[in-house]
């Protein structure tokens, strides 16, 4: 599920609290998502989690998570609540921790604050942190699970993801012709897409814990990659250029200034490498595509956006690494041959073979169409 | 203005009857416009043109165009009329013409019909047939000229290219993946896109006066270039190969099949020529693509449905000659340098010099998305 279903799912959900009268537990998890959210890009890399206490029908006490190592939602809540939580409800978006981590074991504070129910969205996908469920039974609390799961999820796409797959979540973005074309043969690129994209874009980078470049990208370009036009969302995201080796050093490479972190990772190192770091540049010698997604994931870095070029876009999709396409596609038509498309490298010999997009969005933005979806690899 | 165009007129037009409460003209014109629409494909050379004969409030008499050769719209209305026409008010999608052609000239038919008012809706453009509004007010009878105009010619679009520019009305139709690919780098293309989106195709073929293919995907696909599963619009489209010379003879092209007139047009004769025009195959020599355009136009063809591939439709866009495009965008991916884009070619070397759509309609058929709109070049 892309974060846009989340959306979807509160459009669906205040339809039915309208014509289909949705469960109490519907509303008030949404209640517990909408808090969630607040959570923003901060908790990594911890999910973001919301929790809502009711009590004889009044919501008495409401918390979301903040930032990894402070107070889980659950704790918030009931702090807010106080003597009110006795013999109320507890919602809460993900299954309550039973392990003392760097807080105290949150099942342990649900049965101190006297909560005789608990409703959660998703059991816990952590193995160090689930079998909350279990403990509260054991201490006489009735159990709820699985109410509005899949919205709870769309809340952490990134989390559950890297749990799943052990690999960051990376979405792939890129500004094409209606032919495919990223840049004319002439590498000449700017603009294809519209203001309104482009701020869309901002937004994607703004969510990211890391925005991905190639050498191709960083030579032809010199972007700057920083977050500009929208409100930051948590932390400021980390710049990444991909490489063979480490490149030629440049002064006006704008990734030199201090707006925001850096690091090159290179396959091999040689003479230039100094020097990018003594101007501030962190440089990682990683061998493969694999190796760099999981010292970004080590880091805490689990949402990607990969901005190309056509040679990184193709070496993520052919590693069947991009999980989400975002393209924003202008109406103008590019051509040549050797004009740069989304994707070289040796795609697919047959369309049976070729990946596909589900849970599609397009959304037109000024004269450009965005369409997004998750991307999915033939077996 | 697209065809699609008409369809949105008359959408705004339904909305101001109930809303804006449009002038009598204007919803008496929309019938005339809908009874030229009843000609279908079947006029060519000919526009389509429909008449509405109004007297004291009342409808007397209606008709349009069917045939070339045959009574022209307000003829047909002023006969169904009769004495009934006498004192009334005449609506036709056209300026009446004032020469006696094929048929006798409408503006005498009118005056002797006795109808004191002539309202129409677009200036024939034809300098032949033209200046019947003059002879009409030296006639004694009142003339409106210009009411929903736009929609009027949106009835005939080829018709009116080819006045202004000399040139067949050419629309671009192809599959393509979001990445831009007609088929991948082993040229398998069955099937880009799905079924819905095939059918519409078929809508474009019915409504064509030929189809185009070049020469490699006669060879590729061996098409058959009928219309099927989509009611016939006119006369069968004629089924075009452009080739530089004569392709191999092979007895199982389906081109072969008494279904459709089959035509090549190629730049070189050879040994080849003789056993396809044995085979009931016209094989003509032309040595450019607007030596083809005029061929096609001389025979009446004013409307071309380009089918590809990628080298056809490189030329044509390059050339300037494709007029609208029409896309059947699946949500797949193909990838690869070597797999075949939309625009081969040379291309545009810089953004600011692309061609680009407007008056786009995008369409969601089954999984796919048309996207549809007309070609502008930059200067």
């Amino acid at each position: 599920m892309l974060w846009l279903d989340l959306q979807k799912g509160k459009r669906q959900l205040n339809g039915m609290m309208s014509e289909d009268m949705p469960t109490q537990h519907e509303a008030l998890m949404l209640q517990a998502i909408e808090l969630a959210q607040r959570g923003g890009g901060t908790t990594h890399p911890n999910p973001r989690v919301g929790a809502v206490v009711v009590n004889r029908g009044e919501v008495v006490g409401v918390g979301w998570h903040k930032r990894a190592g402070g107070p889980h939602a659950e704790a918030v809540a009931l702090q807010v609540a106080g003597k009110r939580a006795r013999g109320g409800t507890l919602y809460v978006t993900l299954e309550p921790c039973s392990a003392h981590g760097r807080t105290p074991a949150c099942t342990e504070a649900i049965r101190r604050a006297g909560i005789k129910h608990v409703v959660y969205a998703s059991p816990d996908p952590n193995p160090q942190m689930s079998g909350g469920h279990k403990i509260l039974e054991a201490a006489g609390i009735s159990v709820t699970a699985g109410v509005l799961r899949e919205q709870a999820e769309a809340l952490n796409i990134p989390f559950f993801h890297y749990l799943r797959t052990g690999r960051p979540y990376v979405i792939a973005k890129a500004a094409i012709s209606l032919d495919g074309k990223m840049a004319t043969r002439t590498h000449h690129s700017q603009w294809i897409s519209g203001e309104a994209s482009r701020l869309h874009a901002q937004g994607l980078r703004a969510a990211s814990d890391a925005i991905i470049v190639g050498a191709g990208t960083l030579k032809h370009d010199n972007p700057s990659l920083t977050v500009r036009g929208v409100p930051a969302v948590g932390d400021v995201p980390l710049r990444v250029v991909m490489c063979f080796e480490t490149p030629k050093f440049f002064a006006d490479c704008k990734l030199l200034s201090a707006e925001a972190p850096t690091r090159f990772y290179v396959r091999s190192i040689n003479t230039h490498t100094e020097q990018w770091r003594e101007a501030g540049i962190e440089v990682e010698q990683v061998t493969s595509l694999a190796g760099v997604l999981k010292h970004l994931a080590e880091d805490g870095r689990l949402m990607l956006l990969l901005e190309g070029g056509g040679e990184l876009h193709a070496s993520f999709l052919e590693a069947r690494f991009t999980d989400e396409l975002v393209l924003y596609q202008a109406p103008i038509l590019i051509g040549g041959r050797d004009a740069i498309p989304l994707w070289s490298g040796q795609g697919v010999d047959s369309v049976d073979h070729a990946p596909h997009l589900e849970q599609i969005e397009r959304r037109i933005l000024g004269v450009d169409q965005m369409i997004r979806g998750r991307v999915i690899y033939p077996d």
